[in-house]
């Protein structure tokens, strides 16, 4: 009798998934590594999706980081367009279902990584079906986004979500030259934002003639002929030939929750710090996965696709041999409208209120470089820190090009525990085509210490 | 009798001397404040002067952070014109020589500023005098050599000195239509580079146009009718109409010298993380002292306009009454060449063995937004850290627009102390129009650490 190879089963052929199934590659030849991917691709930028609807991307391809090809050249058999529709925990099998050849077949694993992603949030509400309204959480949502716009010429579009996916359609949807309404059922856009800073990024969004609705809840979709006429608002009913819900995603945690895992905040898969599940030998890594949070101290929902790969490596070094921790994450994100950027880090003041920290806030209007340097943009900058310690609590940054990735700087503060003043004299990079004297992070820093 | 005010006596009005009058005057309005400036200018951006010269700044106005007039509106005496040129440590008194009115005279201080700055180091070579010929440190100097390419019409442009001075000059030669040769007496441009970086600039040089000679020692200058002529260099003549000396500064220091205050490296004046220098009731700030290197643990010559006003700051914090101590410097710099940035921080591979430290180094070529978004530019990011520990120790980055100020995360790291394993798993800021997926800097960690 042969003995059977180690055998790893990974399921989800996305950026958690393929990055633990080649970090495990690269450490262990020995290993037998199966991924099973209901989609048809695998390794893609999902991230990059609203630039492809903008036409900024040409080329869906582009978007591909890894085929499944180069997949397979790598010792890595992926099975497309089959999904794992059950987890035998007591067999240590997988059942997968072939979609291709309607067959569904047992895989034995020794190992299995949970990477199965997200979905897109759902809006239950009437005439959700009408042709010409989209999701965009994958390449074939896209291609049938871009066929839309190609073949039915929409002139007036809505954008259903004013967070980061919404903010960048609405980008798209004004790069294609169509009348763009923002409708967001909150009472401003972009909630990981607090509400002044949101207020520039609905500021930004009018300048470029994208029509904002806030506390705006969409109550349905008018339709005619079977096709999408209007949205449906308390505020009136607004006409699109084309609309993109983009109000958030869960993750997909089904197959975990069936098997018992222990899952977290939104459902996501519960796992620790190196990315182990409640279930010995299971694994989870990305957005269907929870994560640690640094600076409150527990595991939160925030699925990216930076984390994603992040957790996806630390399984891999684990399953490989390493002992790898995933310190975890600070709450950093970033977009873009236009020429406006949008960046985050660490808590917001409504976050840090939450969690019972007493939080003071500093701002600053500054600019991207010397005031007097061609192409210098104004930039506004929100510091937040702990008033009885010093301690950075999170930054908020509004602010034209060049203004967004100086997020980076307060993130690497708060993931070493710097306080204000640590911050104040950090040696920060300047010459007149980069920054002013002072680097705006550092005069929000310096308002903040009230000593500026 | 009228009881005398508490006196403060700054001696130099650019930045480090105005940035400690003004913290002074913002925590106390009972100090008496005199600023001697022995030129026409207050708080004038030096490091613009190279972009002033491009034309990329139309007026040197615009180079002015702050009027003397504006100074004095917020009670500071500014002096003009006016030089000291004497210390009475035993009267506390400085003795000024007002230019303007040709007087000596002497002021009383309780408490004195040094902040005299630092001059361009010289070239003692034949033909130094020729009309021709200038340095870059003062706007008077800027205006000198603007006239003479307005006035001349030179064609021919050599740059001696391939530091930062040399190739921003060199930017503005081009940027003029100049033909331009950059002549540098070391073996590499960018000696604060590492020789495998600094060819990156060489390259970037090259093709815009910039002949690139290195081991070319200036000689001579050679002159016709008391102009420049050509530049005498071992690898032969080079024809130049205008020449721009910037082979580095060095500190105005003679009156603390005369005076006996310990000087360190190079002879800046040797102050604490104060500010104090050994003299009690004598300060100093900028170009003029030293500072703490917090990386080597000793104090170093690293003038920048950056350190300049965070000494500055320190300064008028003590002397209003507060305790603020600057924790040093990491050696972060910046500049670039047309679209080419280039920065570093912490120590070069040369400098971390010098010191005795076992270095580590990895790079990484990346681009600075997801490959397949427009704009996109490669990036050379490279790393060093420590051998036994892992602490990193530094970083070099050559790369399109964006690439520069990605250092700053890397001076972050560096003074808070992280190890590369930390730095790996930072929470970066990621989505397309910004970087990739892993951060260039963070994938030149994971290099180096030897798990990519």
């Amino acid at each position: 009798m042969a003995i059977r190879k180690e055998r790893l089963v990974i399921v989800g052929g996305d950026a958690a998934g393929m990055s633990a199934a080649s970090q495990v590659r690269r450490l262990r030849s020995d290993v037998e590594i199966i991924a099973f991917e209901r989609g048809a691709f695998t390794s893609y930028a999902l991230c990059g999706l609203p630039y492809y609807v903008a036409g900024y991307v040409a080329e869906w391809s582009q978007l591909i980081a890894r085929t499944p090809e180069a997949h397979r050249r790598n010792g890595i058999d992926v099975r497309l367009r089959t999904e794992v529709i059950g987890l035998d925990l007591a067999r240590r099998e997988v059942i997968a279902l072939d979609h291709e050849q309607r067959r569904e077949y047992r895989e034995p694993f020794d190992q299995l990584v949970l990477a199965t992603g997200a979905r897109p949030r759902e809006l239950a509400v009437p005439g959700r079906d009408a042709a010409g309204i989209f999701t965009l959480h994958g390449i074939e949502e896209a291609q049938a986004l871009v066929d839309w716009l190609a073949r039915e010429r929409p002139q007036r579009a809505a954008v259903v979500g004013g967070g980061y996916i919404g903010i960048e359609i609405a980008e798209a949807f004004r790069a294609r030259g169509l009348a763009t309404t923002l409708i967001e059922a909150g009472e401003q856009v972009m909630p990981m934002l607090d509400p002044d800073m949101a207020e520039l990024v609905e500021r930004a969004l009018r300048e470029e003639q994208v029509t904002v609705l806030t506390k705006a809840p969409v109550e349905a979709f008018a339709t005619r002929g079977g096709r999408i006429r209007a949205v449906i608002t308390p505020a009136g009913e607004i006409a699109a030939d084309v609309v993109v819900i983009g109000i958030g995603v869960e993750p997909n945690s089904e197959l975990a929750r069936a098997t018992g895992l222990v899952v977290g905040e939104r459902n996501a898969v519960h796992v620790d710090d190196r990315c182990r599940t409640s279930e010995p030998g299971i694994w989870a890594a990305g957005d269907c996965a929870d994560v640690s949070h640094r600076l409150l101290g527990r595991s939160v929902y925030f699925p990216l696709g930076t984390t994603a790969n992040k957790q996806g490596r630390i399984c891999g070094l684990n399953l490989g041999g390493r002992d790898a921790r995933f310190p975890g994450i600070v709450g950093t994100a970033i977009t873009r409208f236009g020429d406006t950027e949008i960046a985050r880090t660490g808590l917001s003041e409504r976050e840090a209120r939450v969690a019972g920290l007493s939080v003071i806030t500093g701002h600053a209007r500054s600019t991207t470089r010397s005031g007097y340097f061609p192409g210098a943009s104004w930039m506004t900058v929100k510091m937040l820190a702990e008033e009885s310690t010093g301690r950075l609590l999170g930054a908020q940054i509004v602010g034209g090009p060049g203004a967004g990735k100086r997020i980076d700087t307060v993130a690497t503060a708060l993931s070493a525990g710097l306080t204000l003043e640590e911050f104040i004299y950090l040696d920060l990079a300047y010459a007149p085509p980069f920054s002013p004297v002072w680097d705006p992070v550092v005069v929000a820093a310096r308002k903040l210490a009230r000593e500026a």
